[in-house]
């Protein structure tokens, strides 16, 4: 007997899992191609040479990679942000640009695995590649804005700001040749607090006066709105910028949409890699304020200069789905309210098999998701713990002249002449 | 520059393959739930010692497996049903039996590539467990039934036999101890015909005259129905046994609800898997012939043996979905006629960027999906490039105080007062 283990870090997916899952994901592709953006999809394995870079290095540890069977070199997809790169270098001819895509799937990390966090876990990832311009920006915006109200969640917040704005102002403050440095201090904020970022900046900077400028510059005035933090920024900055004027055009298109109220000039948003060049964001429940961000990314220079000459700006976000099933969890989301496998159960006795079978058939061509119990039992506890593990709202059982539809939930029975008469009676 | 190139056997999935993909698995999924059936998944990684058994052996090849950087010896699941068992017996206590489960997703074999066989490629599976009655049987034939037809596929029909049957009549031929490799020589009659399945037969039982009978055993007469044919494998079996019981059974559940005519009893059908008890069936379409089976299954004894003591009987099936996807594409299937990226697209002047983004908010809310293009250009050859390439059936542009709606199949434009008037011009 072979013992029916699964890996660290690894998880079977239940239904009582699984189905909330889909639940959001289809939500968020039903947000996603309202805007137009269409599904691909990218093989889990390829060269380790083209998704680690020549290099490799550091990550390789984090990434699952063999010598296949014909001493091909390969590794297990570790994002969705590289083979989208290596799909765009491959296809932007056949692909009419701007392109605008979304990937939900799986990918594979062998990080040390904690609380919350495995090596295998879905992404969703959505980009607008080919053009940076305003419309984009505020599109992907948008779309959030939109997919998170399609979710049921009443209270959110994107936090947005400007990576080419931020290097205009290190620019001013003469401390550019440090900026990956003092992004990464920055983007530490809210895990280590203001004093400990201090610290850090000063070590890097050597110049206690400018240290405080970069902290000044990334904490805003509470009590002030998106126009005026930008006003202080722009001083900082030392007047108008291309990514100030990047930022009003993007709040002027909010604002006419009248979704500009979920959006937060802050300032102390950088995320962490250099890859960003223009407008970086983060979402957060307000709700749940220690869930962290459920939505990040931004706009990019180049998307894929490691594979091809092609010059591809874009802007994009990543979710990552445990987090925002967790969040629409705890917040219980309406969309995850029902949970039940059918809408109704058929019981019914031996000589009433083909009764049952006919009746689902009526209910199935009516959209009602029907289960008919899988043996001839009529009123056993094990029926009705099966409605119970399974979340069935309704029973349904036959009489001499009749049919008679149980509701689990208030206990009530009510009888009906015929099947199609009792569909009425099913309340999904 | 890296060569954005990926591995044989794999594929880039772009919208336009996608997009049917994601319609098709929805459809099925719809057609499953419709009868109960829950969701679930399980990891794409494994112990090899868990997915292979001990073992291991020739299957081993065809297996990506590897060792992982904990020094574990690891494997991608190279199908569906292997995780499933494994997941059953961990499981069994949480669930409610009987079980009706589906699982689509992608598994991986190493095989030698070639045209229509792929290294990565999707699964459907779905089954019943826990269970051993003509009522699981029957509604997993009638859940196949209802799937094809929520496929919109016209003419198809399930070839169904029964292996228990099959094997009293190789018991009552005496030659019972031969059984494998007698099914595994039948399975072939597609592909190799009637007389090549002879000479195996020959050379396997070396008695011509058994070899005819069993030739004639899996011959049914071209004219007979269902419980002709029935009645004939009865005689061959020197009378009823459990086997013809059940096929008479589940037959005659089909004809109660209506759906027998898509069902033919069909001897030859044998599965050549040990691993089948029961009933076994494939699914054939009948415009496209020579695609083979696009649905096959049974069901058999005891699913999950290798990890538990536990005995679970089960039906079930599984769907090739390329293969079904290709067949689909050669039908033209109403269901994947629609392959546009968005129902409308919005262009504008430059200064009607806001005018745009307002109006796309009228029709997403409407549930339009609704593309802004994404640059303010309004008659150049590129935009109308565009909307042909991502298949975008209407576009939308703005008059001094009306918008102009044009459909780009009829080429007729419409005038509207304001954009929700166009609402009514958009039929999706």
């Amino acid at each position: 007997m072979i013992d029916p283990i699964i890996l660290k870090g690894f998880r079977d997916s239940m239904p009582k899992e699984e189905m909330p899952k889909r639940k959001i994901t289809e939500t968020l592709e039903k947000g996603f191609q309202s805007y137009g953006f269409v599904p691909i999809d990218t093989p889990v394995l390829e060269y380790s040479s083209v998704l680690l870079g020549k290099g490799g290095g550091e990550t390789d540890k984090q990434v699952f990679h063999f010598e296949d069977n014909g001493g091909r070199e390969v590794a297990m997809r570790f994002d969705l942000t590289v083979p989208f790169a290596r799909f765009m270098a491959a296809h932007s001819s056949e692909l009419a640009l701007p392109f605008k895509r979304y990937h939900i799937n799986k990918v594979w990390r062998g990080e040390k695995p904690q609380k919350g966090r495995y090596r295998e876990f879905i992404q969703c990832d959505f980009d607008i590649v080919g053009v940076d311009n305003t419309q984009a920006d505020y599109e992907i915006l948008s779309m959030m804005h939109h997919s998170f109200h399609l979710l049921g969640i009443e209270r959110y917040s994107f936090h947005i700001s400007h990576r080419g704005m931020f290097n205009t102002f290190l620019e001013k403050l003469g401390v550019m040749e440090f900026s990956t440095e003092i992004l990464r201090a920055v983007d530490k904020l809210m895990k280590i607090g203001r004093e400990e970022v201090k610290k850090i900046l000063v070590d890097i900077i050597h110049d206690e006066g400018k240290a405080e400028e970069v902290l000044s510059y990334i904490t805003p005035d509470e009590n002030a709105g998106f126009l005026e933090r930008l006003e202080k920024l722009e001083a900082l900055c030392g007047g108008g910028c291309p990514g100030s004027i990047r930022l009003r055009e993007i709040y002027s298109l909010l604002k006419a949409t009248e979704i500009s109220d979920a959006f937060i000039l802050d300032p102390s948003i950088t995320r962490g890699l250099d890859y960003y060049t223009g407008i970086v964001y983060e979402t957060f429940l307000t709700d749940l304020p220690t869930l962290g961000s459920v939505c990040s990314g931004g706009r990019y220079n180049n998307l894929a200069s490691l594979y091809t000459k092609e010059n591809l700006p874009g802007v994009g976000s990543s979710i990552g789905l445990d987090r925002l099933v967790a969040g629409l969890e705890e917040l219980k989301s309406p969309l995850l309210a029902n949970n039940s496998s059918a809408d109704v159960m058929i019981i019914y006795r031996p000589e009433e098999l083909e009764k049952a079978e006919k009746a689902a058939r009526v209910f199935r061509d009516k959209g009602i998701r029907t289960d008919v119990y899988l043996s001839p039992e009529h009123k056993s506890k094990r029926i009705f713990d099966y409605a119970d593990k399974n979340s069935i709202p309704y029973s349904l059982s036959f009489k001499e002249n009749a049919v008679s539809l149980k509701c689990h939930k208030t206990r009530e029975t009510k009888e009906y002449s015929d099947v199609f008469d009792a569909v009425e009676g099913i309340k999904i």
